[in-house]
């Protein structure tokens, strides 16, 4: 899905006014330079700075845009003479300038004379921030810890990126469609993948056909129960789950975040079963409740309620599901949030901390099965976030002698034994909250145990 | 292939064995940190220094190693507890140092007491450049223009690297292997490819299906006259060439390197053919004149002439080829040098600028056809080096007035025209010199026209 250009100079010139509503001070956003590999020559695939990225659509590197009272300056270099042999014809400042809107266009070396008083985000790369404490003549505070005016500047982009725009959201529909995609074959390719590293390159390999990038580091695992595995060397038996958190990310960089399990044989045993149908049963109460207004902290809630019920309906946790919440037993099993916000970055804006996680004033819970949730606050049309719960027998927890102690009486760990079949499952979808509800953007790719056993077995 | 680790251990230890016998000081080497793409929990694909890779031998994320008379210090830091639920158990210092046969083994923190007097190599990433001037207390220069004992260090870990011992040599056979696979994969792939981001797909989804990674941005374009080309968008038409840059990586950083050009139609046209035809006959004379004590000028001079006498019989160039090459004639259409060092990065050692690219006292000839050669040394045996000749049309060069005007006499420009559908052709294979001449790793991988035609159309 391609937006057209005037469409495009739309969108920005919205996003800028929008945010000249808020703020009465000039802003500067850099985009970032790319980071050696292992040479100068040898570049990591460079990733724009998602605030620039915001307000100037496009990726471009070493370019950095003014923002005052509606207008957009754009700042960047010609391409070098000489670069014409080694990357061919490239867009000058002027059809740049005129792509995005902006109102006017200089050398980055004019940048110094428009700096003062201009508030800013730190980026991500060492390089680039160096330049924004030299060219602001100033410190800059990190990202997640903005002082003065960026502070204030964070606040406002965060209350604009909190929720999407038409441009936003076909950008967002495109990478939620191609991670579909990538999770079809990445079904479709494990009945005759030996190891994890096949599946894997089964389904970035949709991704990269896509023309689109990784989102995040790519989760493609028999165990499951390391949450941010990221070793893909094991073999894969008829008996394991394989967990699959691959999501595509657009040319312009709005992120989808797709997690499905299944069962390497096609057929789900017994045990895989019951467990697979509790971790859906929360993942479709949590998406039945999604509406404006409503505390994402509740869905949180609610997750963990319908899965420690379910522990509760198996035979795992002894008690009732509200006191077991109460005394984080769901999190023994499911210790993670449910989820979090989804834009430009797979946790959007997870750059300024919890600054637009959690609503004003708010501060994250240190209970134990609160303190992962990545966002706390009331839900509003516009806003897409994930919903993953999960269920994970996690050696760390599940053997730690205090755990043990302390949630002794309420675990029949005779019975747990009978799930060891079971390291980890987590199902996760994109959800665009609307004025009426909710739309699933990654609806597309089923979720029910039937259809993922005939997705894999259709080989 | 996996090296076992004993054999690990013993590589290892020769390496230092073998740099304590050229300097007589102390050396801190870092393994450097993953940058963040987004956000500082989203990660680009750490890559270690690999100047810490060859004497440490593992891909360990903020480490450094003191080496000093031929004995290994390990400095890491234990994973924090707390990181078993998110990665899993993780092995300790001490598992480490065993693996690489350290003879001790302390956490980070203690490296600044070792640190007096040390040589070092400046990594890429920012932030431990400024931990290696923190910890050494002095300003530590470029890697691209070392000083003093970081000089002697480069000088002396260069002459190492120049040349693979068995343990190398086995890592890059196994790189080389799969990029083979990769490029058959690629042909295969093409004719039910749209764009050029398919046929790329496929083929990185091949290096990733290894478990390896990408040793460099892939080229997969059917605008091969862009050298550098990194973009993936256009479409792939019957008529197009379409040439492919790709090389796999093993988990332990050892490089390769192959390009292919192929019809995407299957079928060469005969101007396609007739300058394909011309870029082998290139590459197979510089393999075959690859012997111990030959210069490597000499060969990419070889390759300059079999290309401009090819012109010549073709009508494109007019005269004596051995004028044209010395006039640069030839570098209308091959402007980039013969090959480079291949080793734990793709340009062997380009971190250190040319120190192990040139020959010490050599410098890099302002000559258009011989300014972008990467390797002036005479060649020894077991040094690997890539072979790849070509012929492009960059409009850069052959609408550059300057050119036209110094060319005038000696380009049938007319004539030229007839090529229109040869945009640009490589063929790069990697050679390693032996006693006895040489041997092509990636020789499985065919290179004449008839064979490609073959892969590309035994869908
Ligand atoms: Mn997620
Ligand atoms: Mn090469």
């Amino acid at each position: 899905m391609i937006i057209a250009n005037n469409d495009v100079a739309e969108t920005l010139l919205k996003r800028r006014q929008r945010l000249a509503e808020l703020i009465d001070f000039p802003v500067i956003l850099w985009s970032g330079c790319a980071t050696p590999r292992n040479f100068p020559a040898n570049l990591f695939p460079f990733r724009v700075s998602s605030h620039f990225l915001y307000f100037a659509g496009l990726p471009l590197e070493n370019a950095a845009i003014r923002l005052e009272g509606g207008k957009l300056e754009l700042f960047i270099d010609n391409p070098h003479p000489s670069s014409i042999l080694w990357h061919g014809e490239m867009p000058t400042r002027e059809e740049i300038a005129e792509t995005m809107g902006a109102d006017a266009a200089f050398p980055m070396a004019e940048l110094g004379l428009k700096s003062v008083d201009a508030a800013t985000i730190a980026v991500q790369d060492a390089c680039t921030y160096l330049k924004q404490c030299d060219i602001l003549d100033r410190a800059v505070s990190e990202a997640s810890t903005p002082e003065g005016i960026d502070l204030k500047l964070a606040q406002a982009i965060a209350s604009l990126r909190l929720t999407h725009d038409a441009g936003a959201l076909a950008e967002l529909r495109s990478s939620a469609a191609c991670s579909v995609a990538v999770h079809k074959v990445g079904m479709a390719a494990t009945r005759n993948a030996k190891t994890e590293a096949e599946v894997r390159g089964a389904m970035e390999g949709v991704i990269i056909a896509h023309n689109m990038t990784c989102a995040y580091g790519s989760i493609v695992t028999v165990h499951g129960e390391v949450l941010h595995n990221q070793h893909y060397h094991h073999p894969i038996q008829p008996g394991d789950l394989l967990l699959a958190d691959v999501g595509a990310e657009t040319a312009t960089g709005w992120a989808s975040d797709i997690t499905r399990t299944w069962a390497v044989s096609g057929k789900f045993s017994s045990t895989q079963r019951d467990i697979y149908d509790l971790v859906l049963a929360a993942h479709d109460a949590c998406i039945a409740k999604i509406y404006p207004g409503v505390e994402y902290q509740d869905i949180h809630l609610l997750a963990a309620k319908v899965i420690a019920q379910g522990l509760v309906d198996l035979g795992i946790l002894k008690g009732n599901a509200d006191d077991l919440v109460a005394m984080d037993a769901h999190a023994l099993f499911f210790p993670h949030g449910v989820g979090h916000l989804l834009g430009l970055d797979v946790h959007d804006m997870e750059d300024l901390g919890d600054l637009a996680g959690y609503e004003q004033g708010r501060k994250r819970s240190d209970r134990f099965g609160l303190c992962y949730l990545r966002l706390n606050r009331p839900l509003r049309a516009g806003m897409l976030v994930t919903i993953e719960p999960g269920f994970y027998q996690v050696p760390g927890i599940l053997n730690d002698s205090e755990c043990r102690e302390k949630y002794q009486d309420v675990v029949n760990w005779e019975r747990l034994e009978q799930f060891s079949d079971v390291r980890g499952i987590r199902i996760e979808d994109d959800v665009l909250v609307t004025e009426t509800g909710s739309e699933v953007l990654t609806a597309e790719l089923p979720t029910d145990a039937d259809s993922i056993e005939q997705m894999v077995k259709n080989t």
